[in-house]
């Protein structure tokens, strides 16, 4: 990935202070890239202008509503590239505020597809996807090819929106792509509860020193993504002509256990332990199994792969949070 | 399929005024059922207060808003069977107001499901889905295990509510069911426009004595059924247990071109005349082709099978309008 392809280019990143968005935010802003950010700041999402202190001189904060269109419709004027990271991640919370969700992950980017049309129709979309579109996996690595039968209202919303940014590419040539992410850690994740999956409440309540809770043993098994890396794949599709029409995997080479993941966090953080439990009903109900994905194409066609393995992801992420602990516990 | 079972049985038929949906109210009321319908008659979409003009003294009739959380909730307490048909059918306009169909197809649906499971979760819900969910078919006849990727917002909305009403019988234990409708046609469609598929508009130019514009040779084969055989599936469903938790295709043994089709209706009206055009852009970039269901499974699961071939349905039909047509035109 070309790094300096970014500099003084104009982007804006969606849900630019949560999780992803931020990371990739201050990854912009240090390739001097011309980087706005807008965040609802809806709370419980993840959106902490914290996230953003790095870079907070070198780059514009909105904190509009995207379900404002108008607002959206400002934003995106001349923005070469829009990152559209913003979401709702919680799959539980989806299954008890359905409509919440379709506005949150459905709504908003058929409205930031409505104004990149009609205002700004040669910039590149770069939406964030989910695995979670796949539903339970008819077949292990999940390649791009399988079908999406979600399995809660955020897999459907998620889907949703991703058919609509590679329709709104077909029909009115939208230069538009997708990222399925799969779990992604790392510095900038929310931390005050434990609805957006088990891996921000694991770290929190590991170096808390706290019981972590294993649901039905922990034998599922997932392919973990430093959110590093993760940034780094949204670069590449920022910026690759052959990216556009195209959804692309992520996924690491490594699968573990969520149980392994956790063990390898006790040992990092020296503090904690593992209590095991029956899955929740509300969780069991939606819950996929085993699931890891095939990253082949983009690994292929962009040359993104991973490089961060989960020792060293996790021995930063905690690093990080003993650090900035007062900004997110 | 036993009509008797409906006697006294309280359903509600959501887009109840409108084409589908009242023929269903007709049928149901004439074999007994106590019947509610509520209708937005938002206009342009179909709904016609004379459509249930035989019945208006047996059925009870609301105008509440389905995007109205309350109201819908208070319309499915105590109703049995939940008939959910509403939505807007035009391809074309989820294209250019894509926002509206999210709220008229899947928004409507999502709010429909959240009212049932929090105020009368023992009801079914018996939903009106689309071939329009699978996109340009890869293989013929389609399936139900054909993979679902729409080519238009409306195709995405009319997936997601289906895939949310599957949700809400697997993980909330809701008696729900689906049916995907391939082209359906008769008696109570809409005449005022042609953007709700071909069909209507080629009736009523057609009695009108004018052009039928024939779009790229009009060779797509396509599986037409009339309404009275559609309705007799929703019956079926909305009693058969084994109908709980499907997706049943709909269908017809003898698929027909769209010129054919067309034909057909010019020989029974006497009046009217083709006229070859190419595709219109807006058109062009959202057709599927040739479409045609493989119906095997609700045929063998639940004994259904359509009666009324096309030369038979359209006679009917162009009567129907030619005797109401100022309720129409």
């Amino acid at each position: 990935m070309n790094g300096q392809a970014y500099a003084h280019k104009p982007v804006l990143v969606t849900g630019g202070l949560g999780f992803i968005g931020s990371n990739l935010a201050v990854r912009l802003a240090e390739l001097g890239a011309d980087v706005t950010v807008v965040d609802s700041l809806i709370p419980e999402l993840g959106g902490n202008r914290f996230n953003v202190a790095p870079v907070e001189e070198q780059i514009q904060v909105s904190t509009a509503d995207l379900r404002d269109g108008e607002a959206v419709a400002r934003l995106v004027q001349g923005r070469e590239i829009v990152f559209a990271v913003a979401g709702n991640v919680s799959h539980v919370d989806s299954m008890t505020d359905p409509l919440r969700d379709l506005e949150l992950n459905y709504r908003t980017q058929l409205s930031l597809l409505e104004a990149v049309r009609k205002g700004n129709p040669d910039a590149r979309v770069v939406y964030a996807g989910s695995r979670q579109q796949y539903g339970r996996p008819q077949y292990l690595p999940v390649d791009e090819r399988h079908p999406l039968e979600p399995v809660d209202v955020n897999g459907i919303d998620k889907a949703a929106a991703e058919s609509a940014t590679l329709i709104y590419h077909r029909v009115h040539g939208l230069h538009a792509c997708s990222l399925r992410l799969t779990n992604t850690y790392g510095p900038r994740m929310q931390m005050r509860h434990g609805r957006q999956g088990f891996v921000p409440w694991f770290v929190r309540r590991a170096i808390d020193g706290q019981e972590l809770e294993l649901f039905g043993g922990g034998e599922s098994l997932r392919d973990f993504n430093e959110v590093g890396d993760v940034v780094e794949a949204f670069l590449f599709c920022g910026q690759a002509d052959s990216a556009v029409g195209e959804v692309f995997n992520l996924g690491h080479p490594e699968p573990i256990t969520i149980r392994r993941f956790a063990e390898i966090l006790l040992e990092i953080t020296g503090s904690g332990y593992l209590a095991e439990r029956p899955f929740p009903a509300d969780r069991a109900s939606i819950d996929v199994g085993s699931v890891y994905a095939d990253y082949a194409k983009i690994r292929d066609r962009l040359g993104w792969e991973p490089r961060v393995g989960v020792r060293e992801g996790l021995t930063a992420m905690v690093e990080y949070y003993r650090c900035h602990r007062r900004h997110y516990w």
